[in-house]
């Protein structure tokens, strides 16, 4: 996937702000790819942005509308189509993490058989892979991984990435999930693949390079998540990762859904991580903590950070509160 | 999958025994499936099995034509076409191990989709699947893990299930990958299924159950395989195993194909599979240890055997050499 930018955000008619977090991270992340908003009704939610019709945006360079938003059954709503269609028309190529596809809807399809415009179903993955190997290959490598799903490693990954760009050092950004994707614009969604093609399709993500210092790759899942550690150990081994950063969300009683399923420790994560990387990787080290600390104040925050700097021996920090500088520090001293 | 037994079992015109090993293992492990066998040339293997024109087959009750060979392209050769068609035209379902899928053929698919017949494609799985969950279920599951690939995970789990039944106990074997889904008529290739559905996939083959005693999962790949550790990581979460059994070649000096991805030792594979099955089932034990000693003399396995029975304080045995009985004893001792 290779979706060209700057985009046009469209965001439907959705008004929960929620339902528009995917837009939200492509504006933080990549101001700059962002030429500005495309809403349907007044009421919708905005990102600030200028608001732009599909003519005035293509004429302003816009290549790539963006489906910017989420719903519960990751359908395509029938009062988005004539737009949708509009924008084909006029040579947009469209992006989209629904998981109904684009070439559902057929003057879409007609258009991309025609190659007039390419269509980015960013959920799911067609393409031939190989399957890995975990043979050695050039270049240095950062992973997030997490004691649970959504606890911050695409925040994580895309933080240190600019704090480490910010510091002068050439990081890239890898991206294995849909918002990722999408944000990066290129990138591969690791659980989409089929399960034998795991770690070859990260083998592909972060392929031997020279010219750039660090891929930064976008975790998923925990080896600990009893729906998704599959994805997470297969994209462990194949980003075989010289640097791993822990990703954790505070007070967080019980896996993401499973109120049956415990979450594990710091120490279980940091230990079935490292034997699980050294397959791959046996040179492989924890380079810091990021933590979700939303759920307890500033002071606790800072707190909790210093107390476990010290218990674990690394840096540990809010990415959104603190910011992740001790962590680019010790990446660029490796 | 769901396949309509007893069998027809097709060798084409395969002259290496090697490429006919699928369609051993099925007479090996249920003879009474096996009707007969379909040979296109003089100089075709054999499997000793009665040969049947198609015709007579289906007067004799065949439900299924089993394609039992593999080759290295996994393509369909055209030398077969005419016979594949014939069967289907006479209503033989046809059940292929193959890459390419027998819906490829025109015919073939224009006889399926009037519902004449069944195509199995075992290599394949398009049908629905749900998220797993790792909520505990009913019934009591082996899982047979591997210090690699090709070590005799399925050739155990079949053993294991046999000495059952043949000691009166309930015994189910559970087909994971594609030979072990022609020998059993059902299963799902979990190698074959998208990412994120791994442990789900396992969830559903090996439902909560109450009829029978056990179900024996047959096992993919290794965690310390770094190409299909993914695979095996999900299975284990899904099959939340009461009882591990492993899996394990004597001289295998690396990971298959890959030189350079050493093997992990007895130890190192009962601890990393211990650890990660107590994310699903606290309780799970391994009950024994299934060798592969065809590489040293039966007095040296004998030796061996007896040795890491004590070491690791649990039945050691070649299978081939020695059965698996007191595997089966452990088992229905839990």
């Amino acid at each position: 996937m290779n979706i060209a930018q700057p985009y046009l955000l469209f965001l439907g008619d959705v008004t929960d702000p929620l339902a528009a977090k995917t837009a939200r991270g492509i504006v933080k992340w990549r101001p700059d790819a962002c030429l500005g908003e495309l809403r349907l009704t007044e009421q919708t939610v905005s990102l600030g942005l200028e608001p732009l019709s599909l003519a005035d945006a293509k004429a302003m360079g816009a290549k790539t509308l963006v489906i910017g938003t989420a719903n519960a059954g990751g359908v395509i709503p029938p009062s988005w189509v004539e737009t949708l269609v509009q924008a084909a028309q006029l040579g947009f190529d469209i992006a989209s993490g629904m998981h109904q596809r684009l070439g559902d809807i057929p003057e879409l399809a007609s258009l991309a058989t025609q190659n007039a415009i390419q269509l980015f179903d960013v959920r799911h993955y067609d393409a031939q892979l190989d399957v890995g190997t975990g043979k050695k290959r050039q270049g240095k490598r950062l992973l997030t991984v997490g004691t649970d799903c959504s606890v911050g490693k695409m925040f994580s990954a895309l933080a240190i990435e600019k704090a480490l760009v910010d510091q002068g050092c050439q990081a890239r950004f890898k991206a294995t999930g849909q918002t990722g994707i999408l944000i990066e614009g290129q990138g591969i969604s690791v659980d989409a693949v089929v399960a034998d093609f795991i770690s070859g399709a990260v083998e592909k993500l972060s392929p031997s390079f020279t010219e750039h210092e660090w891929d930064i790759i976008e975790g998923q899942g925990s080896l600990f998540n009893p729906s998704f550690a599959g994805v997470s150990l297969g994209l462990l081994h194949g980003a075989q990762p010289d640097a791993l950063v822990l990703c954790h969300e505070v007070g967080r009683e019980h896996i993401r859904h499973l109120p049956h399923a415990a979450l594990p420790s710091i120490e279980q994560t940091i230990e079935a991580n490292l034997m699980a990387a050294r397959v791959t990787n046996p040179a492989v080290q924890f380079v810091g903590i990021c933590l979700n600390t939303s759920n307890i104040s500033g002071k606790e925050a800072k707190a909790l950070c210093l107390e476990w700097s010290e218990e674990f021996g690394m840096p540990v920090t809010d990415p959104v509160r603190f910011g992740v500088d001790a962590i680019a520090d010790r990446v660029r001293s490796l």
